[in-house]
């Protein structure tokens, strides 16, 4: 409570603030820092019940004969899913709509299934867009999403976990992100691209009042009447003791200033689109998705034999294995469409181009290596 | 996950560990670090929801038709409510019990209501008992709890969130705290009578298979095979990233030891039974509840007139408000069955007897200055 901890209500309101400017958000915006990405998206979920359900969910719970549905693309983090079934909607009215060839959500398959949600009688709540995926970077239509969104009365909310500061660039806000200032709700990482130390997420509102309405609950004990202009953060969220991190990411700013901050993010962008280059120029490695915002996913291929699927998804997955034991680059796989692929994703501002090309000449070795070993 | 982070993996079952066996819960117990009591008691539920739920609530949501039922007496913290509200449950399924005159939870009362939803078609889920109100510190009777849960197939989570540091006395733990280790799971707070900064609460769990039964949901980018000794936490609880709490909670443990920590909370223990003996013997002073742990309820009045309740209310909120502008002594007001209380709870190591007698002088002069004041 602002009782309890005055400097660090303050200083949380002014961080949230520069948070919202610094990506452009809608300048009414508010928001709360909260322990990450995970959370966030549950809380923002949790409110566009408590704003857009026809009923009181609170009070009477969920109900199967009046069904909500959230949409999201099949990219979406699967702390979406962890939070829908938290929330006692049940998986089954997450709709998981289907990527055009970039993984973003597709539009039309979107309307349809809300169109038959309609005609079916249940409720469609809100729209999970992906400003940044974790597989491939994808951003969503955004503009777009708030269309169909508006058109339905459906909550927006964005999920820019990963992405989300990458609109602190310009260009970035008026191309990937355009629209972002639509969104109902966004979460956004500070652990994440604003180099901050775990756990360091935020959920930023459009209203911030929503989030009060939604979990305000005073305790006898803790009563006590003042100014309006104060805010109590326990009344934000699910938490109510909370630890001060406005101060690192005050300090964050303090320290480097926003330009610096800036800067740093869009080497990142850069240096990832100068990997995507890199590779395509190569013999050896090939680029699975188009590089998006900081996220390159490749695989590494013979430069001699056409290799089956089979035989390229192990010796990716045995790259990995090898950077694993030899430490000297830190690598990860995911799945894209069946086939195992090297995901690099940068938000580290340390990073500069010899060490992709160390990152390249070091997974060329374990390629190499592991060609011969596995006799592909 | 363990292969991000092996030592902070390492160190969190370490420390949950020595909590354990601190407060004496059952050795099989493991659990994991949370922000604090309200998602520990959200996370606990949750998790008592998958465990017995005679339907996949997490895939088809809450069934009204089918309403399951948590017990809790009417002094829970807030919290619980906040859990019941975002689990899609309803709060109208949160059945407040009503306590004795110890602010204990009525176990015929808990039977009968057992009962009336049994025959009426509704699914008795979980008991939460109170190791430690807020308000007035009041530890329901566990091992009859547990009792009536093991009779009924309920699960029975504990919110010893303030209390529980209090059975690592052994005598305590003998008393209030018997029955204990039968709780299938225990909320307790690092960061209230452990001493570590905000945030740092515990989930324990008696079975810790269950944490990962219901929360384990592993992204592609993120698949890696390793032994099963290796826990990863972020399959234990709605977080993934998360902060290194171990860190803090080892600290203490090692700087200062457990026999030191227990002898610091055997202290405030005493001296609050003292500041309950200072006031009964005191003529302007009252007790109001019972002294229960370290939590002391108590109010000023006349020590010649006999005030009536409104004008003992009006006094009483008068003085918390000068301590506030004062700010030589802290203290808060809670509302125990309509009277407006003075809430004196120590957990902090500092405090000695010559504080408690301070705290009665400074509330005195306001109580005296008040009388005056508001002519009563």
């Amino acid at each position: 409570t602002w009782l309890n901890a005055p400097a660090a209500s303050e200083l949380e309101q002014r961080v949230i603030r520069w948070i919202v400017e610094f990506i452009g958000y809608d300048p009414e915006a508010n928001g709360v820092l909260v322990s990450g990405g995970s959370l966030s998206n549950f809380t923002a979920l949790r409110v566009a019940i408590a704003q857009k359900c026809p009923y009181h969910y609170a009070q009477v719970g969920f109900d199967k004969n009046r069904a909500l549905r959230i949409y999201a693309s099949e990219q979406a983090h699967f702390c979406i899913e962890r939070a829908i079934g938290s929330l006692g909607l049940g998986m089954e009215n997450l709709v998981k709509i289907r990527v055009d060839k970039h993984f973003r959500i597709d539009l039309q398959h979107l309307r349809e299934h809300i169109e038959m949600d309609l005609s079916e009688g249940r409720i469609p709540l809100a729209v999970v867009g992906n400003a940044g995926t974790v597989n491939t970077g994808a951003v969503d239509p955004i503009n777009e999403l708030s269309a169909v969104c508006k058109a339905y009365g459906l909550w927006l909310h964005l999920d820019a976990a990963y992405g989300g500061f990458a609109a602190s660039i310009p260009k970035r806000r008026e191309q990937e992100f355009a629209g972002m200032d639509l969104a109902d709700s966004i979460t956004i990482d500070l652990h994440k691209w604003l180099f901050v130390p775990f756990e360091c997420g935020a959920l930023l509102m459009k209203n911030p009042n929503h989030l009060r309405d939604t979990f305000r609950m005073v305790p006898e004990y803790q009563r006590f009447d003042h100014e309006d202009s104060k805010v109590d953060f326990s009344e934000w969220s699910m938490q109510q003791s909370r630890s001060f991190k406005a101060l690192k990411v005050w300090m964050n700013f303090k320290a480097y200033g926003a330009e610096p901050l800036r800067q740093s993010i869009r080497s990142s962008l850069e240096w990832m689109q100068s990997l995507g280059k890199m590779i395509e120029a190569s013999n050896d490695f090939e680029l699975i998705t188009p590089v998006s915002l900081s996220v390159v996913c490749f695989r590494y291929r013979s430069p001699e034999n056409d290799l089956d699927l089979t035989a390229l998804n192990r010796l990716n997955k045995a790259i990995v294995e090898d950077s694993e034991q030899d430490e000297r680059v830190f690598i990860r796989e995911t799945t894209i469409r069946g086939q195992t692929v090297l995901r690099a994703c940068c938000t580290n501002f340390r990073r500069e181009k010899k060490h992709l090309q160390y990152l390249l000449a070091v997974l060329r070795e374990f390629g190499r290596r592991n060609l011969h070993r596995l006799g592909i």
